[in-house]
């Protein structure tokens, strides 16, 4: 009964929903500086009556609904910072910051659980439990809003979180999960090869950077090949190599940073020190000084079993639901990993293909874009569980 | 006779060549723009009442003095462009224009011959076959001034040339020379590598142009260890690596250039085609694009030897120096090389250590500077040359 | 009932089962050259007038032994080929013939299945179904023995294959099993490097086939590291790098072998394929000529779902058995592979570590051993799925 | 006229010259095994009543033969060793030993010194001085017999040594040499990298050494491409590399061998240190371990200057010599370098091609034969040089 109504609440508010999505996408924020799509957040709530703690471990928001039974607390996530992207989308909500650009979809999370926590609302007087709306800030950026949330007592009291991602390259209508870890984790790391300049015509005078960084790459190909586990997964992709200023002069420094993605933390520990050893062994060759500093950015997202089947479970009711399917894990990163330390839960992709390009533009992209339809498959799934965990 | 009054006469006129570098150094101009130093050069010489030809093939100035007795015409070259470096010396002579600097000694190879000019041409009764003094733009940038010079007919009915460099890091009192080839042809190339970016953590959808590039440098080094002939001379130095803008993006390109230096020419084509071959085969492994281009810069100064002995003789008769050493060759270039491909004659370096730091700053640095004396060595080094060719 | 009957029958038959594996480790034959092998086990089933059908694709062995009630048809299989090595164990049944072992553990999977057949057909009266015991010759040495004998018909009429393999390195007592991809494809291929020999003292008249060989293996690092979806599994080992024959002669050729493993067939063919553009490409750096085979071995073991779970089911039925547990796929392969392709089954897993070393000599060691009580374990595990499989 | 008989005189003796050379070809052995070869030769002396001196430093014979007038003492020196090389001529003279042949020359060296010191012997009433003739066992494996001659007194009282190489690659009529530094330091390294090997579907679990010696062999590239001053020679060829035993199962250890050619004893110091570091840093980046040992082999050969442009204008006066050229120098290594470093003198080389194949077949070929006419020359031009040094 509730679940009924809740899914046809939805379809109702869908042209709010999409209305909603359409304002923030005009208003797009940087991490960490989503002070007006923060205030807008809090507002919808406070229209609707709904309690809302602003400020949450920086510009977070977290809004609760109570049900009229007692229950287990729920705690269903959307984050709402947007990317340093120029939009090249020729569409009426168009970004109008200028290099500031919803590319992720994170509008489209917000929209989505703005107007799930509306239907909740106002069907509170049927529903069981409590539920706990996180809105959260600076997903993009390391060290994220998710750990400063947490510590700020999000998830205090919470039984079970959900959280999903609208997937522009998944078809609309699919939902896909994995039990276990799903998305890696994404660290940084920079190495700065001190080696001696000089002139291009006397190389025995000097320390090449350029050769010593160039070994120091392939060479660091080892540990992916030779180093690591094959049935284990690791990436270590170097981003960018910086060395010289000169054609005709011999480079003093090489500058190297790059980026590891794990599941197993054993794993990750390992490739930490085996680029340590492979940039000092490589730099002694050429007897030469390095610096390497490693950064850990968000844990692997790793899905609780039972909370991924019973999401599982719950997608599969959602009529516009073609297909719920259980996928390779990605190497991307997420710091929905965090909620899924502190409390059980699942985390998720909502197919969101716009159809408007073969294949759809990758998030990240200028041209980026999500089916909204997409929005109500998500927070008709959300909903299903958030209601349905009751009885789970 | 004629030689002792030489000597005598430039030790006279060493407190003007003195003054005349400090001017030229308090007023440096790049390559291709000395404009108002040309004139300065040509001034010098109206003033004389001494022929003077301008605008030789760009900003080059040529002035020619007859003895009074017929002979054979010998040249003597100095290069008078600046560098693009900001001078760290705190001298009373200190260059004026910000950015700008005599830091390769050209202030004074134009001292040298402008005063070594006057006393020929005082001394011009007592004197057999002609002087021409080339006063040349544009040595630091290929493709230079000397080859425009001598299409302009700087050299036309020369015998024989001499040039000389002031070079700080020999001490002063030395004369050092080789016959043969003495400097390297210096050349230029660019690599564009075109692999295919992505996201960091997708690394199979990708075509990786840091890892692409930097088996290119390694396999480049192969060009010098294995494919020249070990007896014969090579530097391939890549001067600059860029590649990449973020650290969690998989690149799309990598920039590689460089220099390649020479002393035979069958040797430089083979490093070119090397390159080639190097390049077109690391990017067969990677499925990808690349773009190459081969710039011949300056060709090798090859000196020649009866000239070349000849001047040491010459060398050895003033009574400044104190040691006339043939030197192993040197990798770095010199738009000498052109005259010498057009007629007999020699370039050799005049020590001009300043003494002021152990070892003196090398040229192209911010506090090179040169010891004054060394002028003086040159300008009597130089005019006994030109005297005694006519005997030679 | 008749679970608990073939429990105590295994038991009271098991210093038999010993005896066997004893008088075959002490004979052991290579692989294809299992002729003396055969006959015994032949003989075994003669012995007890079960019906045996002998040379099934070369030196295979397949009994039948049909139960009382008319049911499902299980086959169970058992590999019997030794290994060409030189057993170092100082045991009362070490090998008798020198330079060969088994170092594998295929005489406890042979004895084993032969007590068990034996307890079966003691039984018979009281099953259901029909029990097909596959003594398999050559799982050690590609194109191994099943495929041959499947094509024979060994699987003619069967519903379901099971098969085990004792595991040293595992700790007795622990059943170890994975749904899906289990083992993986072992391919092999062999690089031949054509360069041009000549005088170490003249590298430039050579095409170095030590340095290009060299080349080669690390950039096949990226294979691994770059080309594969990190997700999915693969490993590139180089085994044998052999080139030149003077410490002072530039070296003509340089062969390369090596392994392949993966899961997936897509992988495979990009790996194979990977090779080979990395092959050209840096051959082409070197402007010389090269071989390049690529040799398929056994298919990955893919696992079926719902025996593999049966199968678990069964062993934790088994007293003996501590652990039952879902394990990490293995890079190594097995031509049991075949079966899985042809028939639903499963393969897994009977630990049997010896207790004599710590950690146990892994397979392929001189001093590999096994806990012979883990043949009785699995003796129960196999025989409790051919059972209960008919009710599955 | 001395040198005019002299020349009469060899050249009657010239088909004594082919038969003795013939003899030694077919009766060739080994470095430091050539016991019947120095009998010969020593029976050679004797039967002319020359003085002899045998087991010089091993193997070697001395034989001296005074003029008649006093002055200058002279050595000319002749090596006489074999290889270990199967001979494939098809030549009335092949050598009648199984997998031995004199495929450098040496028989023909030996030859041309035994006629000429012949011819001087009965041409000592006109001649002036004292001539050693040194026959020098064991040139082709280091230590060499020259060392251990000059220890055992063959150059006491010598002024000048002069020595040639017949030189199948170059025109016969031809003589080169080259001042100072002609022919190179040969030196050997041995390399022994110790991974830890393992099953070849587990590289995590190992330390592949194929793979770590792979990065050494390309990683040692850059000690000439980088660290050796271009204008210096060097050469560092990895002749060998062996490592693993099966394409499956990773390597334990790699052994890599090689030779060093240099002509700079500065450099040769540089060479050895610069490979020891490489070596060091590459084990380490795999955390494994390794031997190195550098053996110092024959020094360089140094001509002293004015010996040697006396030894040019001799051979200017040979009519058969149509071409006497200075060279670049050779990487290749000879132990006549160590008479260079005791007393003046020079070695040349007299072209010496058969003209049987274009190009001629390299030393060390087992095609390899020479011009006989050459040691006529070879024995002309050496004469000239001993009689005619008396005058230098």
């Amino acid at each position: 009964m509730p679940l009924e109504n809740l899914h046809k609440k939805l379809e109702a508010l869908y042209p709010e929903m999409v209305e909603v999505r359409r304002y923030l996408h005009m208003h797009p924020e940087l991490s960490f500086k989503e002070v007006e799509t923060a205030r807008y957040i809090a507002d919808f709530y406070k229209k609707l009556g709904i309690g809302v703690r602003e400020h949450v471990g920086g510009n977070g928001i977290v809004a609760r609904v109570k049900g009229a039974k007692p229950g287990k607390t729920i705690a269903l996530r959307a984050d709402f910072d947007a990317l340093p992207i120029q939009e090249e989308n020729d569409v009426p909500y168009k970004s109008q910051v200028p290099g500031v650009m919803h590319a992720c979809g994170h509008d489209g999370h917000t929209a989505t659980l703005l107007i799930l926590a509306k239907a909740i609302h106002e069907l509170k007087d049927e529903l069981q439990g409590e539920f706990v709306f996180i809105h959260q800030h600076a997903e993009e950026f390391a060290p994220g809003g998710a750990k400063a949330m947490i510590e700020d007592g999000c998830l205090d009291g919470v039984d079970a979180v959900f959280g999903t991602h609208l997937w522009a390259t998944a078809p609309t209508g699919h939902i896909q999960y994995r039990k276990g870890p799903f998305m890696a984790a994404a660290d940084r790391f920079e190495i700065m090869i001190h080696g001696h300049g000089g002139h291009g015509a006397q190389p025995h005078l000097s320390k090449d950077a350029v050769v010593i960084g160039a070994q120091l790459v392939t060479n660091l190909q080892q540990v992916v090949s030779r180093r690591i586990n094959p049935v284990q997964s690791a990436v270590l992709t170097i981003g960018t190599f910086e060395s010289g200023d000169a054609f005709n002069v011999i480079a003093d420094t090489a500058k190297i940073t790059g980026t590891v993605r794990t599941f197993d933390e054993e794993v990750r520990d390992s490739v930490e020190k085996e680029i340590e050893r492979i940039v000092k062994g490589t730099c002694l060759t050429a007897d030469c000084k390095y610096d390497y500093e490693y950064f850990r950015g968000y844990p692997p997202v790793v899905n609780h079993d039972a909370e991924t089947e019973f999401l599982a479970e719950c997608a599969k009711q959602i009529p516009e639901v073609k297909k719920v399917e259980e996928i390779d894990a990605s190497m991307i990163g997420e710091d929905f990993a965090y909620y899924l330390q502190h409390v059980k839960g699942a985390f998720f992709f909502t197919g969101a293909d716009p159809e408007k390009a073969d294949p759809a533009y990758p998030h990240h992209h200028p041209r980026f874009d999500i089916n909204e339809k997409a929005m109500l498959i998500a927070a008709k799934t959300l909903g299903t569980a958030a209601i349905q965990y009751q009885n789970a």
